[in-house]
């Protein structure tokens, strides 16, 4: 039996052991396109904080480990051209070698990932203009700025990875300038949570541009200048984090099926439309427990929980992925930011009737000092009471309490529910209602009052 | 409608709240002992810490707000000397006037809190020997610390109270020892966590004797000697802190029923044995959702929860109490340590068949420096995979984690549903894998090797 896994990375590398783990007897081969195999993407914007940190401290096992301790056949640089489904086989091409071979496989595991968006606009290849995506990404980026100590930056995009870019290039000394086309930064938030947001960045001098529409990147006097309808911005680097699509090129060339949401369709085994060939990751759709329709949320974690049902069930066994409910947080300066569940958007999109409740609490009893404003969003279903969502923006405590609402999520609670909770309390965690309970009251009188 | 309630602070007041705003027109009476009503007793510790705080500000409202802005008769230093279930009678000691009085009630709602326990042996009448449970305590012990500045305490009990006020007497200069009956510190805790929590106090020059009986206070050259099993203590305060009991001498005598905990048993409507009368907070039983028996767990959020409960019900409604979980968290120096749902003393108790799951991970991801160890225990369920209770002590982020357990507590997940959970994952704030998350699979495997 061999097992073949296209790409090396948190999925690759999580189905390739779980495969190799459950069958000890089975030819368990990894194919990574990149140098590196299982680096923490995540983590690249603190790796670059520090000039005293190697970018590859961001690996979290070495492709020899993996071929030493778990005995799998993990091949570096190693590119796969196309899949034929029909044949079972790969064609591959090994960068190292020069050389192109094809390899048969029994099961296929496709983790290809995601990939930055490139923005189709001129001057995109300018020196100095940098996506952040891969570890080759964070590798050129940190030694542009050990060796060009650039005094200013543009970050086009105001999403998570824009917010901790900008923390990270203003501890290094840098100017910074974030522009976003839309009419906020992290456009996925409520627009009072964005505000606190935007208000934070503004606290560090960091400039924010929302609206503003990139056009080019042109040079000017040795700067480079990013163009937009509402101004130009010169800067001596410009960061490109608008955002990330999922790498399916290669299963669509192989006829493997797409969801709408453009990532590739799998089921809850992590089955994708052709025969033994399995998908999961930041390329495979993910099932959202909440809205119980496909979505595409590209995290880690999930990539982590999808690789090993693939490899689990790529040597036979029936482990189904549990699904997600769309968490994430991210620290910018002395803030912490959260969400999960669904948001405005996603309410709109499937059509649910529903209240955003907002609410404002403080982080500590008021008896420990130091206790600062929890900013909260609920949003609960009108009719059945369930909780739908939650965001949240605090200098503390923000994490914790958005997994509250996650495992909320996850067990169908509802709101009323959530207020029955038997939270931890003391004065230096939480006032005696914490804002958890307080943000669920209040979601359950705004469905009380409309109804 | 008259509805009386017995005991100002928090289920009490929350109660005569909840009844007021239900039903405006009823006459709603609160008769609270002492001076104050509504404070936050669990603010004490840190209101003790700072010398410029008054006592008072641990007041959450006062009787006079109480009157003015939500219609409540609040009576401070009426004392219930008995109640007539049978008149529906109470008979009133006003300590203010020096006069007592028959009060008759249509309702009553029964608040009666807890009280220190009172250690028989002699020398507990000694000058600087204090219990710290109410507002009266926290005052003696905060005047004889500003008008005797002791360089020394003796705290008796290793409790949560015990661990806040070694670390806030020593924040305040004083020489601290802490003296437990039990042979660990935190007795409701696994060894292995009270080995820990040991460490940081004895880091911090606090002298700890476990397995050592109290036997007398004697006054020896001035100063105060705390005698035990173990040998003599000196110091010049001696702090009593070896736990609560639930205040029910008034129902007791009224022939109200009492559960196998000593407190007043009650149904999900806090409803007592007596027809019409309520009890709520401190001085009742708790339903735990975990064990499905009843249980004792005094805190101030399950007093506020029972007392709206209770308030409600009272004039009319058929509201029912969610029961708790046990979630309980301290801060004691630079730790935090919190618990959930069963430990090994309730399963022993109760007779399941459980594992104790031990685990160790990082706080945060590698790439975000300043991550610190977390200790967690999970108990599981042989058979079902229930999640039974969840114990945690780290330097960052065990309240959320904990309120994560707690939730799945609520929501009877198994073990296996808390590693499938949705968790917030950014480097700041969490490992890729959240500590919840390992300590659930290490749990799993448990259950999965022994069976």
């Amino acid at each position: 039996m061999r097992i073949v896994v296209i790409g090396g990375v948190a999925a690759g590398m999580s189905a390739a052991s779980q495969a190799k783990r459950r069958m000890p007897d089975a030819e368990v081969i990894a194919l990574e396109r990149g140098a590196q195999v299982s680096y923490g993407a995540c983590g690249m914007p603190y790796n670059i904080e520090k000039p005293e940190r190697d970018i590859e401290d961001l690996v979290v096992m070495s492709a020899k480990t993996f071929r030493d301790k778990r005995g799998i056949d993990v091949r570096t640089r190693h590119e796969v051209l196309s899949i034929d489904t029909e044949g079972r086989t790969v064609e591959v091409r090994d960068h190292g070698a020069g050389s192109t071979y094809e390899l048969s496989w029994d099961r296929l595991v496709i983790a290809t990932g995601a990939h930055a968006i490139r923005l189709d606009m001129p001057g995109m290849d300018e020196e100095g203009v940098f996506p952040l995506r891969d570890l080759e990404d964070g590798a050129a980026v940190k030694r542009w700025l050990a060796d060009k100590e650039p005094g200013s930056a543009v970050i086009l995009g105001g999403g998570y990875i824009g917010m901790e870019m900008a923390e990270v290039l203003r501890s290094r000394g840098l100017a910074v300038t974030v522009v976003e086309m839309a009419d906020q930064v992290v456009p996925g938030f409520e627009p009072q949570i964005a505000r606190i947001v935007r208000e934070e960045l503004e606290r560090h001098e960091v400039r924010v541009e929302t609206g503003a529409k990139a056009q080019a990147v042109e040079r000017e006097d040795g700067r480079l200048v990013l163009v937009t309808d509402k101004g130009r911005f010169s800067a001596d680097l410009v960061l490109v984090a608008v955002g990330v699509k999922p790498s399916v090129a290669l299963a669509e060339a192989a006829g493997i099926a797409l969801g709408e949401t453009g990532a590739i369709a799998v089921d809850r085994h992590m089955r994708t439309s052709a025969e033994d060939v399995y998908a999961a990751g930041d390329c495979a759709e993910d099932w959202h427990r909440v809205s119980g329709h496909a979505a595409w949320v590209p995290l880690g974690t999930t990539a982590n929980k999808q690789g090993k049902v693939a490899g689990a069930n790529a040597v036979g066994a029936e482990e189904a992925f549990a699904g997600i409910v769309g968490t994430a947080v991210f620290k910018v300066f002395g803030l912490e930011v959260g969400r999960t569940g669904l948001g405005a958007k996603d309410i709109e999109r499937f059509e649910l009737d529903a209240v955003a409740a907002p609410s404002k609490q403080p982080s500590r009893a008021e008896s420990y000092a130091g206790g600062t404003p929890v900013t909260t969003v609920v949003f609960a279903e009108r009719g059945t009471g369930s909780l739908l969502g939650a965001q949240m923006v605090a200098r503390e405590g923000v994490a914790g309490r958005i997994d509250t609402f996650a495992t909320a999520l996850y067990a169908e609670l509802t709101v009323e529910d959530v207020e029955n909770l038997d939270l931890a309390y003391a004065p230096p965690f939480a006032p005696v209602y914490d804002p958890v309970l307080i943000a669920a009251t209040v979601a359950r009188k705004a469905l009380a009052s409309d109804a």
